[in-house]
């Protein structure tokens, strides 16, 4: 790669550049469509890219730039959404046959949210069927040959690839978390609620996350600032004062943190040279990490996790059920035929169980750890393009609405990275992001 | 009933002679266990009252006021607790077998609230068996052969006997409006939400509301600004600002308001004097009562309740079933079993299907309306203690969550009063009693 191409940079000094006059918008799309064209066609993370429009929109943040007019935090930069995410003016297919050609009237909250920040919204990024598990098109940008992960396929691939410094993508069960580790990027889940879903394809009210994928820290906690919010349409979000994610995530923890090493039951699966890197880890942060077995009252949560997503999943896809269950993958079919049988009771009864872990998790935070330490993934990116890879490590923290976040600290055998996952205290995500930004220096120096 | 009784007061004139030092909370609770003593062998409305503890806790309360410290809105003021709402100083049994004795540790959120108040918690009213169908003992005070209606029958009588100027219920189909309209007082069910239901018998999240009785609006305007707010076991609630239901209630609407008078495609089964008193009603109100369908989306309200209903509760009390199913009612196990057969996807359709159609009923108020005009029940009370009568003209303002108020403005044939129910846009609970007030005044005029 150009070193000196601003597709390069970060977001965060990107952002600089164009507030201070040094760079243009124009120029940092032509920079990054100039990326694109170099490797989508090896990486394939686009479903819709208008070039035109792209820089169409830089001008007109270019324009009002030059204008004197107040410029908003994002302004001038590039972001990737995920093909789930209602755009008025690009199509939104959401990766289902039965929605080609699908054209939202309007924006989705986080869609209209980032251009009121001043972003550019560059392209659709690829999702596998529905943010479902039937891959799509992409590959892994640092080997053609292995999956990038899902469902966000696209958009950890292109932050990966330099194609666009940001990217917004979703998770139900792990979704951003795995394509980031896979792809070698920083992948942020929030809490549940904390960034509203409105005009996003809607797989599972209790599961769904927005998801953000960057190549910093800094990068994340940018772009969580200007999606974090209430709206009306999402019931799962309220109102609350703006969360200080840049301020927050740059100060130093008040103590060294205390990390919580919880293997999980599914630790057995994880692949050998994985193993090796996380033990080497640990012995890195010595006194600092402790192993901790996971709560006994979470153990059912990959259980909970099925009930709910395949009965949900059966809800939200009724219609497409209906009208043309043949032209939905057999993988999507098979689950929401799973999710039709499930009793009411059955379904109530998993998401009854959710609050008393969460408060379980909550005293473990209080008591003595800053976050989870615990792999993003069984390994790194498997082989083959026909499977996106096991949420298995995801899915707990999913269920339970906890901050997650994945940093590129680690490499396995053959050479491709390795997430190292650290969970938070549910509207704990900024610290989680300070306590993330401790653990990437450290292991730096 | 001896006219010169504080008993028969108002809470509004009640709260303001204690805080002016022309009553003492003793002499007032004195007074309502006098008409307890004369009037509970005909309608046993409690099912839990220890004098001593009542008295008890009057004479704290004029120690406070005689201190000089600050005192509350209802400082002094008897209050009356359905028996599924917990304290901490009495027995909560929900009127379930399974329950007898059972004896919470902590009070419910709204218990709490009123003491904070400065309310005295005078005891627990009869509920019918987990608040659902089978009745209790109490007997209509108008007429012990008929019902008081259900599920809050001890609340709505104890109010309308005056042995208490405030009660609180709860509804999940009809259980507050119902009852007040059967036994001829003001019953209020907010919007859902408004008040927090933590620490009261769960039957449906989605259903479920706290319910509130007194024998005018001034007295319901006090009462529900008291208990309505945030709290964070209650994930239905959110913070707000207080609601300033006392100001907006006592004021003048700026333009006389206009009804919508719905009379729903249960119309026919409307008894024949309570059409005929509905008829006078509109004739009265001329051109400011117009006649509306109900919306076609709303059509399916009922069924969409029943399976909610159904699933909710099979859900809430599976611990019962599970436990001591044989000692639960005959209605009860059927609802049960019926609930356990519901499939999640079908329960998911009916909860889908709610915010459309109350967005449409928002138009219907932003368009041209003040309330929805509409019985409060089929008729007055039934003859007989074997049922609680039908909820019918409940059930959708309860399914989608918009306030509600009954007002006991006309009578039957028999003497017994018969309700007027007004509904309004949700979040809009104040101005629907000023707009109650109004319609009070006028037609007393």
């Amino acid at each position: 790669m150009d070193q000196v191409s601003p597709a390069a940079l970060s977001a965060t000094e990107v952002a600089r550049r164009i507030r201070e006059g040094l760079l243009t918008s124009e120029e940092l799309v032509q920079a990054c469509l100039e990326r694109i064209r170099q490797v989508e066609p090896q990486v394939q993370a686009w479903t819709f890219l208008d070039e035109e429009h792209a820089l169409a929109q830089a001008r007109v943040a270019d324009e009002r730039k030059r204008s004197g007019a107040e410029i908003g935090p994002l302004h001038g930069v590039p972001v990737g959404l995920k093909d789930i995410i209602d755009t008025a003016d690009m199509p939104t297919e959401n990766g289902c046959a039965l929605h080609k050609g699908r054209t939202p009237r309007a924006d989705a909250a986080v869609a209209a949210m980032l251009r009121a920040a001043g972003a550019i919204i560059l392209g659709k990024t690829v999702t596998t069927e529905c943010a479902y598990f039937s891959p799509g098109k992409t590959r892994n940008p640092h080997n053609p040959e292995h999956t990038p992960g899902g469902s966000s396929s696209g958009s950890a691939a292109a932050v990966a690839a330099s194609m666009v410094p940001l990217a917004l993508g979703s998770q139900t069960a792990g979704s951003t978390i795995r394509p980031a580790a896979y792809c070698g990027v920083y992948g942020f889940k929030p809490t549940h609620g904390l960034i509203p879903r409105t005009g996003i394809l809607q797989l599972s009210r209790t599961l769904d996350h927005v998801g953000l994928f960057a190549r910093g820290i800094d990068d994340l906690a940018l772009l969580a600032e200007e999606v974090a919010g209430h709206h009306d349409r999402d019931p799962d979000t309220r109102p609350r004062a703006r969360v200080p994610f840049r301020q927050v995530s740059s100060e130093e923890p008040p103590l060294e943190p205390m990390f919580a090493y919880i293997k999980t039951p599914h630790w057995q699966r994880v692949d050998a040279d994985a193993k090796a890197a996380f033990a080497e880890l640990q012995e890195e942060l010595g006194a600092q990490v402790e192993e901790v077995e996971l709560l006994p009252s979470a153990a059912d949560a990959w259980d909970w996790h099925g009930t709910i997503l395949a009965s949900e999943m059966a809800s939200s896809f009724e219609r497409e059920w209906l009208e043309g269950r043949d032209r939905l993958s057999p993988q999507l079919q098979s689950l929401i035929e799973r999710g039709r049988e499930v009793r009411a009771v059955d379904y109530q009864r998993a998401l009854r169980c959710l609050p008393d872990v969460v408060d379980s998790f909550d005293e473990l935070f209080m008591d003595r750890y800053d976050a989870i330490l615990t792999p993003a993934a069984l390994g790194t990116a498997p082989k083959g393009l026909g499977a996106t890879g096991d949420p298995v490590f995801c899915t707990p923290w999913t269920l339970f609405g906890m901050p997650a976040i994945t940093l590129p600290l680690l490499k396995g055998e053959n050479g491709l990275p390795l997430g190292v996952q650290l969970v938070g205290r549910r509207e704990f995500d900024a610290r989680l992001m300070r306590t993330a930004r401790w653990l990437v220096s450290r292991t730096a120096s």
